[in-house]
Protein backbone atom coordinates (compact mmCIF):
# COMPACT_ATOMS: atom_id res chain seq x y z
CA UNK A 1 0.00 0.00 0.00
CA UNK A 2 1.71 3.56 -0.82
CA UNK A 3 0.13 5.66 2.00
CA UNK A 4 0.11 9.43 1.10
CA UNK A 5 0.31 11.15 4.50
CA UNK A 6 -0.71 15.21 4.91
CA UNK A 7 1.68 16.59 7.60
CA UNK A 8 0.16 19.70 8.12
CA UNK A 9 1.60 23.13 8.27
CA UNK A 10 3.60 23.39 11.14
CA UNK A 11 5.15 21.49 13.20
CA UNK A 12 5.89 17.72 13.58
CA UNK A 13 3.16 17.22 16.19
CA UNK A 14 0.84 18.17 13.49
CA UNK A 15 0.65 14.68 11.73
CA UNK A 16 -2.64 12.82 12.44
CA UNK A 17 -2.68 9.76 14.80
CA UNK A 18 -3.82 8.02 11.98
CA UNK A 19 -0.89 9.11 9.79
CA UNK A 20 1.88 8.66 12.33
CA UNK A 21 0.63 4.84 12.60
CA UNK A 22 0.75 4.47 9.26
CA UNK A 23 4.49 6.23 9.39
CA UNK A 24 5.83 3.65 12.19
CA UNK A 25 4.24 0.86 10.25
CA UNK A 26 5.65 1.39 6.61
CA UNK A 27 9.01 -0.05 5.32
CA UNK A 28 10.30 3.00 3.53
CA UNK A 29 9.47 6.45 4.60
CA UNK A 30 10.07 9.51 1.64
CA UNK A 31 9.41 13.18 2.54
CA UNK A 32 8.28 15.77 -0.36
CA UNK A 33 10.54 18.42 0.05
CA UNK A 34 9.99 20.77 -3.19
CA UNK A 35 6.15 22.08 -2.94
CA UNK A 36 6.20 23.57 0.46
CA UNK A 37 7.98 22.92 3.64
CA UNK A 38 7.73 22.71 7.84
CA UNK A 39 9.21 25.20 10.24
CA UNK A 40 10.57 22.27 11.47
CA UNK A 41 13.90 20.43 10.13
CA UNK A 42 14.27 16.20 8.50
CA UNK A 43 15.88 15.41 11.61
CA UNK A 44 13.26 16.84 14.33
CA UNK A 45 10.90 14.49 12.56
CA UNK A 46 13.23 11.38 12.35
CA UNK A 47 13.57 11.37 15.73
CA UNK A 48 9.22 12.12 16.63
CA UNK A 49 8.58 9.52 14.07
CA UNK A 50 11.29 6.80 15.48
CA UNK A 51 11.91 6.46 11.31
CA UNK A 52 14.96 7.39 9.06
CA UNK A 53 13.61 9.54 5.91
CA UNK A 54 14.32 9.59 2.32
CA UNK A 55 14.12 12.83 1.28
CA UNK A 56 11.87 12.85 -2.48
CA UNK A 57 13.16 15.89 -4.33
CA UNK A 58 11.24 16.90 -7.53
CA UNK A 59 13.11 14.67 -10.04
CA UNK A 60 12.91 11.69 -7.64
CA UNK A 61 9.07 11.88 -7.55
CA UNK A 62 8.68 13.05 -11.22
CA UNK A 63 11.51 10.75 -12.86
CA UNK A 64 11.88 8.33 -10.44
CA UNK A 65 8.21 7.26 -9.28
CA UNK A 66 8.90 3.60 -9.86
CA UNK A 67 11.44 3.53 -7.09
CA UNK A 68 9.46 4.90 -4.27
CA UNK A 69 6.47 2.33 -5.45
CA UNK A 70 9.10 -0.82 -5.24
CA UNK A 71 7.63 -3.04 -3.38
CA UNK A 72 4.66 -1.04 -2.49
CA UNK A 73 2.22 -4.14 -3.45
CA UNK A 74 3.41 -5.65 -0.60
CA UNK A 75 4.41 -3.71 2.07
CA UNK A 76 3.47 -0.50 2.68
CA UNK A 77 5.20 2.84 1.75
CA UNK A 78 4.62 6.04 3.11
CA UNK A 79 5.14 8.91 1.15
CA UNK A 80 5.02 12.48 3.47
CA UNK A 81 3.50 15.68 1.98
CA UNK A 82 3.77 18.93 4.35
CA UNK A 83 -0.06 19.87 4.11
CA UNK A 84 -2.55 18.21 2.33
CA UNK A 85 -1.12 15.27 -0.13
CA UNK A 86 -3.40 16.89 -2.64
CA UNK A 87 -1.88 20.38 -2.84
CA UNK A 88 0.59 19.83 -6.00
CA UNK A 89 0.03 18.17 -9.30
CA UNK A 90 3.13 15.61 -9.03
CA UNK A 91 0.89 13.57 -6.26
CA UNK A 92 -1.80 12.89 -9.12
CA UNK A 93 1.35 11.39 -11.15
CA UNK A 94 2.30 9.77 -8.42
CA UNK A 95 -0.90 7.55 -7.79
CA UNK A 96 -1.96 7.33 -11.85
CA UNK A 97 1.76 5.38 -11.77
CA UNK A 98 0.33 3.62 -8.64
CA UNK A 99 -2.70 2.40 -10.49
CA UNK A 100 -0.75 1.09 -13.41
CA UNK A 101 1.15 -0.97 -11.67
CA UNK A 102 -1.49 -2.15 -9.20
CA UNK A 103 -0.85 -0.56 -5.79
CA UNK A 104 -3.51 0.40 -3.55
CA UNK A 105 -3.33 3.87 -2.57
CA UNK A 106 -4.51 5.22 0.62
CA UNK A 107 -4.69 9.16 1.45
CA UNK A 108 -4.42 10.92 5.48
CA UNK A 109 -5.80 14.18 4.62
CA UNK A 110 -4.61 16.91 7.08
CA UNK A 111 -4.19 20.62 7.00
CA UNK A 112 -3.74 22.40 4.10
CA UNK A 113 -2.99 26.40 3.34
CA UNK A 114 -6.26 26.57 1.15
CA UNK A 115 -8.42 25.78 3.86
CA UNK A 116 -6.29 27.02 7.15
CA UNK A 117 -6.21 30.62 5.43
CA UNK A 118 -9.54 30.90 7.27
CA UNK A 119 -7.67 31.58 10.29
CA UNK A 120 -7.32 35.08 8.41
CA UNK A 121 -11.12 35.66 9.55
CA UNK A 122 -12.55 35.91 6.28
CA UNK A 123 -14.53 33.35 4.26
CA UNK A 124 -13.30 30.31 3.04
CA UNK A 125 -17.01 30.90 0.72
CA UNK A 126 -15.78 33.52 -0.72
CA UNK A 127 -12.16 32.85 -2.48
CA UNK A 128 -11.90 32.46 -6.07
CA UNK A 129 -9.12 29.99 -7.83
CA UNK A 130 -5.46 30.07 -5.62
CA UNK A 131 -3.03 31.34 -7.93
CA UNK A 132 0.95 30.92 -7.51
CA UNK A 133 3.31 33.75 -7.04
CA UNK A 134 6.79 33.11 -8.25
CA UNK A 135 10.38 34.65 -7.92
CA UNK A 136 10.62 37.39 -11.48
CA UNK A 137 13.92 37.15 -12.88
CA UNK A 138 14.69 39.37 -16.13
CA UNK A 139 13.82 36.99 -18.54
CA UNK A 140 11.28 35.35 -16.66
CA UNK A 141 8.01 36.91 -15.31
CA UNK A 142 5.09 35.22 -15.60
CA UNK A 143 2.04 37.30 -15.25
CA UNK A 144 -0.94 34.48 -15.88
CA UNK A 145 -1.48 35.16 -12.19
CA UNK A 146 -2.62 38.59 -13.04
CA UNK A 147 -5.65 37.31 -15.43
CA UNK A 148 -7.01 34.82 -12.12
CA UNK A 149 -7.11 37.20 -10.08
CA UNK A 150 -9.18 39.56 -12.76
CA UNK A 151 -11.15 36.90 -12.93
CA UNK A 152 -11.68 36.11 -9.15
CA UNK A 153 -11.73 39.98 -8.58
CA UNK A 154 -14.48 40.33 -11.54
CA UNK A 155 -17.34 38.24 -9.64
CA UNK A 156 -15.93 40.28 -6.21
CA UNK A 157 -14.05 36.77 -4.31
CA UNK A 158 -10.72 37.14 -2.34
CA UNK A 159 -7.49 35.13 -4.06
CA UNK A 160 -4.77 33.58 -2.25
CA UNK A 161 -1.88 34.10 -3.40
CA UNK A 162 0.95 31.01 -2.83
CA UNK A 163 4.25 32.31 -2.67
CA UNK A 164 7.35 30.56 -4.23
CA UNK A 165 9.85 28.55 -2.75
CA UNK A 166 13.40 27.66 -4.05
CA UNK A 167 15.10 24.62 -2.66
CA UNK A 168 18.29 22.88 -4.12
CA UNK A 169 18.87 25.29 -7.27
CA UNK A 170 21.74 25.61 -8.67
CA UNK A 171 23.61 28.85 -9.67
CA UNK A 172 24.06 28.30 -13.43
CA UNK A 173 28.08 28.12 -13.04
CA UNK A 174 27.96 25.42 -11.10
CA UNK A 175 24.79 23.87 -13.13
CA UNK A 176 27.23 24.34 -16.38
CA UNK A 177 30.08 22.53 -14.68
CA UNK A 178 27.55 19.75 -13.02
CA UNK A 179 28.87 20.21 -10.14
CA UNK A 180 25.90 19.54 -7.25
CA UNK A 181 26.35 22.46 -5.04
CA UNK A 182 22.93 23.89 -4.14
CA UNK A 183 22.17 27.67 -3.77
CA UNK A 184 20.93 28.01 0.41
CA UNK A 185 16.78 28.24 0.27
CA UNK A 186 15.25 31.01 -0.54
CA UNK A 187 11.43 31.93 0.26
CA UNK A 188 9.18 34.49 -1.13
CA UNK A 189 8.16 36.83 1.22
CA UNK A 190 4.87 39.05 1.41
CA UNK A 191 7.03 42.24 0.60
CA UNK A 192 8.24 40.82 -2.80
CA UNK A 193 4.96 39.37 -3.80
CA UNK A 194 3.27 42.60 -3.28
CA UNK A 195 5.93 44.65 -5.22
CA UNK A 196 5.63 41.95 -7.68
CA UNK A 197 2.10 42.71 -8.29
CA UNK A 198 2.14 46.23 -8.11
CA UNK A 199 4.65 46.01 -10.86
CA UNK A 200 2.44 43.84 -13.24
CA UNK A 201 -0.89 45.98 -12.57
CA UNK A 202 1.59 48.78 -13.76
CA UNK A 203 2.28 47.02 -16.96
CA UNK A 204 -0.52 45.95 -17.89
CA UNK A 205 -2.58 48.13 -16.51
CA UNK A 206 -6.34 47.24 -16.76
CA UNK A 207 -7.02 48.08 -12.99
CA UNK A 208 -7.34 45.20 -11.61
CA UNK A 209 -5.84 45.89 -8.05
CA UNK A 210 -3.64 49.02 -7.17
CA UNK A 211 -1.92 50.53 -4.53
CA UNK A 212 -4.75 51.11 -2.37
CA UNK A 213 -5.97 47.07 -2.64
CA UNK A 214 -6.80 45.62 0.60
CA UNK A 215 -4.69 42.41 1.07
CA UNK A 216 -3.34 40.41 4.43
CA UNK A 217 0.06 38.84 4.98
CA UNK A 218 -0.20 35.73 6.02
CA UNK A 219 2.91 34.25 8.13
CA UNK A 220 3.46 30.52 9.61
CA UNK A 221 -0.15 29.82 9.22
CA UNK A 222 -1.45 27.32 11.70
CA UNK A 223 1.85 27.49 13.57
CA UNK A 224 2.72 28.86 17.22
CA UNK A 225 3.79 31.98 15.71
CA UNK A 226 1.23 32.39 12.95
CA UNK A 227 0.74 36.39 12.19
CA UNK A 228 -1.07 38.37 10.02
CA UNK A 229 -0.64 41.70 9.11
CA UNK A 230 -3.43 43.87 7.16
CA UNK A 231 -2.98 46.55 5.04
CA UNK A 232 -2.76 48.14 1.37
CA UNK A 233 -0.77 46.43 -1.21
CA UNK A 234 1.11 49.67 -0.78
CA UNK A 235 1.61 49.14 3.07
CA UNK A 236 2.67 45.17 3.04
CA UNK A 237 5.47 46.18 0.60
CA UNK A 238 7.03 47.46 3.66
CA UNK A 239 5.60 44.89 6.08
CA UNK A 240 7.89 42.15 6.29
CA UNK A 241 9.54 42.68 9.39
CA UNK A 242 6.04 42.42 11.23
CA UNK A 243 5.62 39.27 9.52
CA UNK A 244 8.72 37.51 10.50
CA UNK A 245 10.77 34.70 9.24
CA UNK A 246 8.94 32.32 6.77
CA UNK A 247 6.45 30.90 5.19
CA UNK A 248 4.52 33.57 4.03
CA UNK A 249 1.06 33.79 1.81
CA UNK A 250 -1.03 36.67 0.50
CA UNK A 251 -4.33 36.93 0.39
CA UNK A 252 -5.60 39.90 -2.03
CA UNK A 253 -9.49 40.51 -0.75
CA UNK A 254 -12.54 41.26 -3.29
CA UNK A 255 -14.93 43.35 -2.71
CA UNK A 256 -18.01 41.25 -1.58
CA UNK A 257 -17.39 40.73 1.61
CA UNK A 258 -18.98 40.14 5.21
CA UNK A 259 -19.34 43.16 8.14
CA UNK A 260 -17.87 39.94 10.37
CA UNK A 261 -15.10 39.73 8.13
CA UNK A 262 -14.04 43.50 8.43
CA UNK A 263 -14.07 43.26 12.17
CA UNK A 264 -12.09 40.09 12.30
CA UNK A 265 -9.40 41.22 10.03
CA UNK A 266 -9.17 45.00 11.13
CA UNK A 267 -7.46 43.24 14.69
CA UNK A 268 -4.46 42.76 11.83
CA UNK A 269 -4.10 46.41 10.49
CA UNK A 270 -1.09 47.77 10.02
CA UNK A 271 -3.03 50.93 10.00
CA UNK A 272 -6.60 51.19 11.16
CA UNK A 273 -7.31 54.23 10.09
CA UNK A 274 -6.40 53.71 6.57
CA UNK A 275 -8.16 50.10 6.94
CA UNK A 276 -11.42 51.66 7.86
CA UNK A 277 -10.88 54.34 4.97
CA UNK A 278 -10.18 52.36 2.02
CA UNK A 279 -12.74 49.60 3.52
CA UNK A 280 -15.01 52.06 3.50
CA UNK A 281 -14.86 53.85 0.00
CA UNK A 282 -13.83 51.05 -2.03
CA UNK A 283 -15.06 47.38 -0.29
CA UNK A 284 -18.17 47.63 2.64
CA UNK A 285 -21.40 47.23 0.68
CA UNK A 286 -20.19 46.09 -2.59
CA UNK A 287 -20.29 43.04 -4.80
CA UNK A 288 -17.79 42.68 -7.30
CA UNK B 1 -6.41 29.70 26.37
CA UNK B 2 -9.40 28.82 23.81
CA UNK B 3 -7.92 26.15 21.72
CA UNK B 4 -9.86 25.43 18.39
CA UNK B 5 -9.27 22.11 17.62
CA UNK B 6 -10.20 20.37 14.23
CA UNK B 7 -11.00 16.86 13.78
CA UNK B 8 -10.61 15.98 10.16
CA UNK B 9 -13.13 14.11 8.77
CA UNK B 10 -13.65 10.73 9.24
CA UNK B 11 -12.90 8.67 12.56
CA UNK B 12 -11.32 9.47 15.42
CA UNK B 13 -7.57 8.90 14.70
CA UNK B 14 -7.64 12.05 12.57
CA UNK B 15 -7.05 14.46 15.04
CA UNK B 16 -3.40 16.00 14.87
CA UNK B 17 -1.05 14.87 17.92
CA UNK B 18 -1.26 18.85 18.83
CA UNK B 19 -4.65 18.75 19.35
CA UNK B 20 -5.18 15.64 20.62
CA UNK B 21 -2.51 16.81 23.71
CA UNK B 22 -4.84 20.08 23.62
CA UNK B 23 -7.91 18.04 24.65
CA UNK B 24 -6.14 16.01 27.22
CA UNK B 25 -4.95 19.25 28.67
CA UNK B 26 -7.78 21.22 28.64
CA UNK B 27 -10.27 21.85 31.60
CA UNK B 28 -13.43 21.38 29.62
CA UNK B 29 -14.38 19.90 25.87
CA UNK B 30 -17.17 20.73 23.76
CA UNK B 31 -17.66 19.10 20.23
CA UNK B 32 -19.37 21.81 18.19
CA UNK B 33 -22.03 18.91 16.27
CA UNK B 34 -24.36 20.95 14.01
CA UNK B 35 -21.99 21.87 10.50
CA UNK B 36 -20.71 19.17 9.83
CA UNK B 37 -20.27 15.06 12.01
CA UNK B 38 -17.39 12.36 11.75
CA UNK B 39 -17.91 9.26 10.79
CA UNK B 40 -17.99 7.55 14.38
CA UNK B 41 -20.17 8.57 17.17
CA UNK B 42 -19.52 10.98 20.68
CA UNK B 43 -18.69 8.04 22.68
CA UNK B 44 -15.94 6.35 20.22
CA UNK B 45 -14.07 10.06 20.64
CA UNK B 46 -14.83 10.17 24.32
CA UNK B 47 -13.13 6.93 24.49
CA UNK B 48 -10.16 7.61 22.52
CA UNK B 49 -9.75 11.05 24.05
CA UNK B 50 -10.35 9.38 27.99
CA UNK B 51 -12.28 13.03 28.14
CA UNK B 52 -16.15 13.73 28.56
CA UNK B 53 -17.65 15.90 25.81
CA UNK B 54 -20.49 18.33 26.00
CA UNK B 55 -21.69 18.78 22.43
CA UNK B 56 -22.38 22.38 21.36
CA UNK B 57 -25.72 23.03 19.12
CA UNK B 58 -26.17 25.82 17.18
CA UNK B 59 -27.85 27.53 20.08
CA UNK B 60 -25.18 27.02 22.55
CA UNK B 61 -22.56 28.21 20.25
CA UNK B 62 -24.46 31.57 18.80
CA UNK B 63 -26.43 32.66 22.26
CA UNK B 64 -24.21 31.02 25.13
CA UNK B 65 -20.45 31.48 23.94
CA UNK B 66 -19.82 33.00 27.26
CA UNK B 67 -20.60 29.49 28.82
CA UNK B 68 -17.94 28.28 26.57
CA UNK B 69 -15.12 30.84 27.40
CA UNK B 70 -16.40 30.88 31.54
CA UNK B 71 -12.68 31.06 32.94
CA UNK B 72 -10.56 30.21 29.70
CA UNK B 73 -8.21 33.29 30.62
CA UNK B 74 -7.05 31.15 33.74
CA UNK B 75 -7.77 27.63 32.23
CA UNK B 76 -7.93 25.76 28.75
CA UNK B 77 -11.05 24.99 27.11
CA UNK B 78 -11.05 23.05 23.71
CA UNK B 79 -13.81 23.54 21.22
CA UNK B 80 -13.34 20.13 18.72
CA UNK B 81 -14.84 21.32 14.85
CA UNK B 82 -15.23 18.33 12.65
CA UNK B 83 -12.91 19.31 9.51
CA UNK B 84 -11.25 22.99 9.91
CA UNK B 85 -12.44 25.12 12.39
CA UNK B 86 -12.52 27.66 10.24
CA UNK B 87 -14.97 25.98 7.59
CA UNK B 88 -17.99 28.17 9.25
CA UNK B 89 -18.55 31.54 9.97
CA UNK B 90 -19.67 30.72 13.93
CA UNK B 91 -16.39 30.18 14.87
CA UNK B 92 -15.38 33.43 13.82
CA UNK B 93 -17.97 34.47 16.24
CA UNK B 94 -16.69 32.69 19.10
CA UNK B 95 -13.00 33.97 18.41
CA UNK B 96 -14.38 37.42 18.46
CA UNK B 97 -16.06 37.20 21.66
CA UNK B 98 -12.89 35.40 22.80
CA UNK B 99 -11.29 38.78 21.94
CA UNK B 100 -14.07 40.97 23.69
CA UNK B 101 -13.45 39.29 27.09
CA UNK B 102 -9.22 38.91 26.59
CA UNK B 103 -9.43 35.16 26.17
CA UNK B 104 -6.42 34.42 23.99
CA UNK B 105 -7.40 31.96 21.14
CA UNK B 106 -5.09 29.58 19.16
CA UNK B 107 -6.29 27.15 16.20
CA UNK B 108 -5.22 23.76 15.49
CA UNK B 109 -5.92 23.37 11.70
CA UNK B 110 -6.70 19.84 10.18
CA UNK B 111 -7.74 18.21 6.86
CA UNK B 112 -11.59 20.18 5.32
CA UNK B 113 -13.09 18.94 2.99
CA UNK B 114 -12.52 22.28 0.95
CA UNK B 115 -8.67 20.64 0.52
CA UNK B 116 -9.48 16.95 0.68
CA UNK B 117 -11.48 16.59 -2.58
CA UNK B 118 -8.13 17.09 -3.94
CA UNK B 119 -8.08 13.04 -4.36
CA UNK B 120 -10.75 13.40 -6.38
CA UNK B 121 -7.67 13.92 -8.89
CA UNK B 122 -9.27 17.82 -9.45
CA UNK B 123 -6.12 20.53 -9.75
CA UNK B 124 -7.35 22.52 -6.04
CA UNK B 125 -6.10 25.45 -8.19
CA UNK B 126 -9.26 25.03 -10.66
CA UNK B 127 -11.68 25.79 -7.64
CA UNK B 128 -13.87 28.60 -7.84
CA UNK B 129 -15.90 29.32 -4.46
CA UNK B 130 -17.26 26.49 -2.81
CA UNK B 131 -21.39 26.43 -2.38
CA UNK B 132 -23.96 25.05 -0.16
CA UNK B 133 -26.81 23.12 -1.32
CA UNK B 134 -29.90 22.96 1.25
CA UNK B 135 -33.03 20.18 1.31
CA UNK B 136 -35.83 22.57 -0.67
CA UNK B 137 -39.00 22.55 0.83
CA UNK B 138 -42.49 22.90 -0.97
CA UNK B 139 -41.66 27.23 -0.05
CA UNK B 140 -38.35 27.49 0.40
CA UNK B 141 -36.23 26.65 -2.75
CA UNK B 142 -32.81 29.08 -2.14
CA UNK B 143 -31.33 29.13 -5.46
CA UNK B 144 -28.20 31.73 -4.99
CA UNK B 145 -25.91 28.67 -5.26
CA UNK B 146 -27.16 28.70 -9.20
CA UNK B 147 -25.57 32.52 -9.23
CA UNK B 148 -22.39 31.29 -8.17
CA UNK B 149 -21.82 28.51 -10.07
CA UNK B 150 -22.34 30.44 -13.31
CA UNK B 151 -19.83 32.85 -12.03
CA UNK B 152 -17.45 30.01 -11.86
CA UNK B 153 -18.28 28.13 -14.94
CA UNK B 154 -18.39 31.58 -17.14
CA UNK B 155 -14.47 31.38 -16.19
CA UNK B 156 -13.93 27.68 -16.24
CA UNK B 157 -13.64 26.31 -12.59
CA UNK B 158 -14.95 23.84 -10.71
CA UNK B 159 -17.56 24.19 -8.10
CA UNK B 160 -17.58 21.94 -4.85
CA UNK B 161 -21.16 21.94 -3.51
CA UNK B 162 -21.18 20.85 0.10
CA UNK B 163 -24.97 19.05 0.99
CA UNK B 164 -27.11 20.16 3.75
CA UNK B 165 -27.38 18.07 7.00
CA UNK B 166 -29.91 18.42 9.35
CA UNK B 167 -29.62 17.65 13.21
CA UNK B 168 -31.86 17.72 16.24
CA UNK B 169 -34.71 19.27 13.95
CA UNK B 170 -38.34 19.46 15.45
CA UNK B 171 -40.97 18.77 13.71
CA UNK B 172 -43.68 21.97 13.25
CA UNK B 173 -46.18 20.06 16.00
CA UNK B 174 -43.38 19.10 18.24
CA UNK B 175 -41.98 22.97 17.97
CA UNK B 176 -45.18 24.08 18.28
CA UNK B 177 -46.12 22.36 22.10
CA UNK B 178 -42.36 23.04 22.91
CA UNK B 179 -41.66 19.46 23.00
CA UNK B 180 -38.03 18.92 23.13
CA UNK B 181 -38.14 15.63 20.37
CA UNK B 182 -36.06 15.55 17.56
CA UNK B 183 -36.29 13.86 14.22
CA UNK B 184 -33.66 11.72 13.04
CA UNK B 185 -30.86 13.33 11.41
CA UNK B 186 -30.69 13.87 7.48
CA UNK B 187 -28.16 14.02 5.18
CA UNK B 188 -28.65 15.34 1.63
CA UNK B 189 -27.22 12.75 -0.98
CA UNK B 190 -25.34 13.41 -4.17
CA UNK B 191 -29.03 12.38 -6.05
CA UNK B 192 -30.87 14.95 -4.12
CA UNK B 193 -28.33 17.32 -5.30
CA UNK B 194 -28.06 16.48 -8.42
CA UNK B 195 -31.62 16.72 -8.77
CA UNK B 196 -32.20 19.79 -7.03
CA UNK B 197 -29.73 21.54 -9.70
CA UNK B 198 -31.30 20.43 -12.40
CA UNK B 199 -34.96 21.15 -11.17
CA UNK B 200 -33.24 24.82 -10.66
CA UNK B 201 -32.33 24.92 -14.27
CA UNK B 202 -35.15 24.26 -16.05
CA UNK B 203 -36.25 27.22 -14.07
CA UNK B 204 -34.13 29.55 -14.91
CA UNK B 205 -33.00 28.12 -18.11
CA UNK B 206 -30.25 30.15 -18.21
CA UNK B 207 -27.47 27.14 -19.65
CA UNK B 208 -25.08 27.01 -16.59
CA UNK B 209 -24.96 23.60 -16.62
CA UNK B 210 -27.64 20.72 -17.98
CA UNK B 211 -28.09 16.87 -18.23
CA UNK B 212 -24.71 15.92 -19.29
CA UNK B 213 -22.56 18.21 -17.49
CA UNK B 214 -20.04 16.25 -15.87
CA UNK B 215 -19.62 16.19 -12.05
CA UNK B 216 -17.89 13.71 -9.40
CA UNK B 217 -20.54 12.87 -6.42
CA UNK B 218 -17.93 11.99 -3.36
CA UNK B 219 -18.41 10.17 -0.14
CA UNK B 220 -16.92 9.73 2.92
CA UNK B 221 -13.87 11.77 1.71
CA UNK B 222 -10.65 10.73 3.76
CA UNK B 223 -12.25 7.83 5.54
CA UNK B 224 -11.67 4.17 4.71
CA UNK B 225 -14.35 4.04 2.46
CA UNK B 226 -14.07 6.96 0.27
CA UNK B 227 -15.68 6.95 -2.58
CA UNK B 228 -15.94 8.77 -5.80
CA UNK B 229 -18.32 8.53 -8.53
CA UNK B 230 -18.00 10.42 -11.85
CA UNK B 231 -20.58 10.82 -14.35
CA UNK B 232 -23.09 13.37 -15.87
CA UNK B 233 -25.23 14.98 -13.76
CA UNK B 234 -28.04 12.74 -15.00
CA UNK B 235 -26.26 10.07 -14.17
CA UNK B 236 -25.68 11.20 -10.67
CA UNK B 237 -29.03 11.22 -10.24
CA UNK B 238 -29.30 7.12 -9.72
CA UNK B 239 -25.73 6.80 -8.21
CA UNK B 240 -26.41 7.36 -4.88
CA UNK B 241 -26.24 3.14 -4.60
CA UNK B 242 -22.77 3.32 -5.85
CA UNK B 243 -21.43 6.13 -3.19
CA UNK B 244 -23.44 4.42 0.02
CA UNK B 245 -23.99 6.23 3.22
CA UNK B 246 -23.10 10.15 4.13
CA UNK B 247 -21.55 12.38 3.92
CA UNK B 248 -22.00 13.57 0.33
CA UNK B 249 -20.46 16.16 -1.64
CA UNK B 250 -20.74 17.16 -5.34
CA UNK B 251 -17.73 18.39 -7.56
CA UNK B 252 -19.62 19.97 -10.74
CA UNK B 253 -16.96 20.15 -13.31
CA UNK B 254 -15.49 23.17 -15.03
CA UNK B 255 -14.34 23.43 -18.63
CA UNK B 256 -10.33 24.69 -17.57
CA UNK B 257 -9.34 21.29 -17.49
CA UNK B 258 -6.12 19.95 -17.56
CA UNK B 259 -5.35 16.34 -19.01
CA UNK B 260 -4.11 14.97 -15.76
CA UNK B 261 -7.74 15.46 -14.33
CA UNK B 262 -9.26 13.50 -16.93
CA UNK B 263 -6.87 10.48 -16.79
CA UNK B 264 -7.31 10.41 -13.06
CA UNK B 265 -11.46 11.16 -12.30
CA UNK B 266 -11.87 8.58 -15.27
CA UNK B 267 -11.14 5.87 -13.29
CA UNK B 268 -13.99 6.79 -11.29
CA UNK B 269 -16.84 6.92 -14.06
CA UNK B 270 -19.94 5.10 -13.88
CA UNK B 271 -19.89 4.59 -17.54
CA UNK B 272 -16.77 5.10 -19.46
CA UNK B 273 -17.98 5.71 -23.06
CA UNK B 274 -20.55 8.22 -22.12
CA UNK B 275 -17.65 9.92 -19.69
CA UNK B 276 -15.35 9.80 -22.72
CA UNK B 277 -18.19 11.01 -24.88
CA UNK B 278 -18.78 14.22 -23.14
CA UNK B 279 -15.55 15.04 -22.27
CA UNK B 280 -14.48 15.07 -25.96
CA UNK B 281 -17.40 17.42 -27.04
CA UNK B 282 -17.43 19.31 -24.29
CA UNK B 283 -14.75 19.72 -21.72
CA UNK B 284 -11.64 18.72 -23.85
CA UNK B 285 -8.85 21.69 -24.80
CA UNK B 286 -11.54 24.46 -23.40
CA UNK B 287 -11.15 27.16 -21.42
CA UNK B 288 -15.00 28.24 -20.17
Amino acid sequence: MLYLVGLGLSDETDITVKGLEAVKRASRVYLEAYTSILLVDQSTLETYYGRSITVADREMVESNSDEILRGAKEEDVAFLVVGDPFGATTHTDLVLRARELGVPVRTIPNASILSAIGATGLQLYNFGQTVSMVFFLDNWRPTSFYDRIKENRSIGLHTLVLLDIKVKEQSLENMARGRKIYEPPRYMTVGTCAKQMLEVEEEKGEGVYGLESLAIGAARVGGKTEKFVAGTLQELCDADDLLGPPLHSLVLLGRRTHELEYEFVREFAINRHTWDRVWEADYKGKQS
